[in-house]
């Protein structure tokens, strides 16, 4: 049968998950999960006194809610990434979903149809590959530097007729690394410049290192005009299970978003529209801290990475949640990947599950979703690695 | 610019909310709102107490789960449903998504590509139409009789190779109509012999008033080649915040939607699953007398009706949350519909959206959503429709 879905893949979470359950690791080393990018704790506690309150006491929670999202979420969104971006954004600018998934599928139906193109540095978020596909949309993939980082003058000689969007992710899943300022201003001022929309999905912002705004792009009146940007509540207060991401965008983007949004969702879940609400208003100082413990098992990350480069392993990028690391073994990641499993206990997606084939950013690569894992952890994580032993490529693909 | 969202129309429910919001009814007249078929309460307190229970102290409510759903739900969905339609469905032929409308949106990602045509009775509920537009499907009207059931010989006639499936929603919104066993079943024989799936929407199977399976398709062991069959938690147990519905379908259909599903969702909020178990588990009793009492004020909407027969006005379909009305006057029903706001404080939606221009079941229709308005209420509401006054129609449109 010929169908949208069919224009694509299955999703490779579940791939990787039959992986691991047709797989067993070895006695004595326990499953070590990097796989997904997803908090595995529930909300603090604050917040879920604040949950069960809601529920039991507000009827409205339980109640249809409008498409956009609630008025008073929407302006805090609103006011507090004015505040955290130098910049000027409406009520009417912000929208809530039913996850950032589903605002970069609201986005894409608001400035795309069948026949479009869209490009996508690679590697890329399969998701946003996997929408692309079922959309009709043609993706146009970016190959990034050996740095992972996209280049804007790449980009601009693969624009054509019918590209309407360039899609960023910073910090990158799954490169890991945070986008420079000047290199999301570059793909900012091509889009203005060739009347598309630069797409920027911010999912992890929160865990961004450097301190102050990424970059300056709200800070331009005109940024209604080129500029779409996604969040997700998912990460900064747990919430992965009530499904609560954000879109920023010009009002007239966002009503044309709000006919997909309503036809797919009607409106988003309200309990997690009222947890985020509650933590943005009051657990800022809570997520400093959660910020603080992924920075230092970052830290972990780029100190231990140094005991493998002798064995030719090389990390390309690290921030957020991820690591990239670049394997020296003649083989295929995903096939790495699977023996791993059994071989040394660890599951992590190969680079594979992130690129086109012949990318020179995903046969040889791994990511791993480290920030489930304590400092331990990553010194255990590492020393598997460690034990891996295959006969060695003969031409690294460095760049 | 052209998008898919620009392919179709604004959203009803919220241009019937800016309709409101423009007018105001007369003074000593506050506004029945009869636009819109969604509990107005919560949940029944046994359920929202397990609800903040849930969110207090399970840990997993608040985390990722399965694209598909909660195996538990999965399984319970399965043996419920195979014991009231006598037939046999497996766990794995179920799927939780987020809300009914995304189960319909997945059902067609998975069963149609860009050009393809799906065969819709209308009045049509506008949503599907909606997603039709947005998905590049071309929509094939087909038009009911006065009755406002569906022909299967009409549609067998609009059959063409590029015809994938024929969506029937039972009880229907917005006709109220429940559809005849023999009538769904003719639907189903037409999409066996002809290769085509059949698309069965039983959002408000819970309110209707036959006992006993509303029809027998899945006692046909053939069932999963050609039949899928959505359903919303969210009338039954008030539950429309939480965005939780189902789809039961072929496993091979089920594995294309979760290509989409994972793509626009990630899973079903995890929340409204559990309370969706609660409910199925323990609360047939309380939705027994939910029925009985969404049955006792369709039968005043009907004894109402006479009483409004000798100004020409006619109850053309009635049933679940649903009252479609023809008014007897020289006016298009959404003028008709916007008046009636600022004069007698009735808000409900038109006929004309819910048909494509001409047809004989839209221009001089109302829909009246009554689950919300008890027995006074509806006493009320005939009285105040009984004030309106304007020249009449020459011709009636009656079939």
């Amino acid at each position: 049968m010929t169908s949208r879905a069919a224009a694509t893949f299955r999703p490779p979470v579940m791939e990787a998950r039959r992986w691991r359950d047709a797989a067993t690791p070895p006695e004595g080393l326990p499953l070590l999960n990097v796989s997904q990018a997803a908090p595995v704790d529930p909300p603090p506690e604050p917040l879920r006194a604040e949950m069960a309150r809601l529920v039991a006491e507000v009827p409205e929670v339980h109640l249809y809610g409008p498409v956009l999202g609630l008025p008073e979420l929407r302006a805090v969104i609103a006011a507090q990434w004015s505040a955290a971006y130098g910049g000027t954004i409406g009520a009417d600018q912000v929208a809530v979903t039913a996850g950032c998934n589903q605002a970069f599928c609201a986005a894409i139906a608001a400035l795309t149809t069948e026949g479009d193109e869209v490009i996508l540095p690679t590697p890329w978020y399969f998701n946003h590959k996997m929408w692309l596909d079922m959309a009709g949309v043609r993706t146009v993939p970016l190959p990034c530097g050996d740095d992972l980082l996209p280049d804007p003058e790449r980009a601009a000689a693969l624009i054509t007729p019918r590209t309407r969007a360039i899609v960023l992710v910073t910090p990158n899943n799954p490169g890991g690394v945070e986008y420079p300022a000047e290199v999301v201003r570059a793909f900012h001022r091509l889009a203005q410049a060739r009347g598309l929309t630069l797409i920027l999905d911010e999912t992890y912002r929160d865990f961004d290192a450097r301190p102050g705004a990424p970059h300056d792009l709200f800070a331009d009146a005109d940024w209604p005009r080129h500029l779409v940007l996604l969040y997700s509540f998912s990460k900064a207060y747990r919430l992965t299970g009530h499904r609560t991401g954000a879109m920023i965008a010009d009002a007239a983007t966002l009503a044309e978003a709000e006919k997909f949004l309503d036809t797919v969702a009607i409106c988003p879940p309200q309990l997690g529209q009222h947890a985020a609400l509650f933590g943005l208003r009051t657990l800022s100082q809570w997520l400093s801290g959660e910020r603080a413990e992924i920075l230092d098992r970052r830290a972990a990350i780029e100190a231990g990475a140094g005991g493998l480069a002798e064995a030719g392993w090389r990390l390309k990028g690290v921030g957020a949640y991820f690591a990239y690391l670049e394997h020296p073994f003649d083989l295929p990641s995903d096939t790495l990947a699977r023996r791993m499993i059994s071989e040394i206990g660890v599951l992590a997606l190969p680079g594979t599950m992130f690129v086109p084939d012949g990318d020179p950013n995903g046969a040889r690569h791994l990511r791993i979703a480290f920030a489930n894992v304590d400092r331990a952890g990553i010194a255990e994580l590492y020393a598997r690695l460690a034990r891996l032993a295959y006969p060695l490529a003969e031409t690294g693909a460095r760049g």
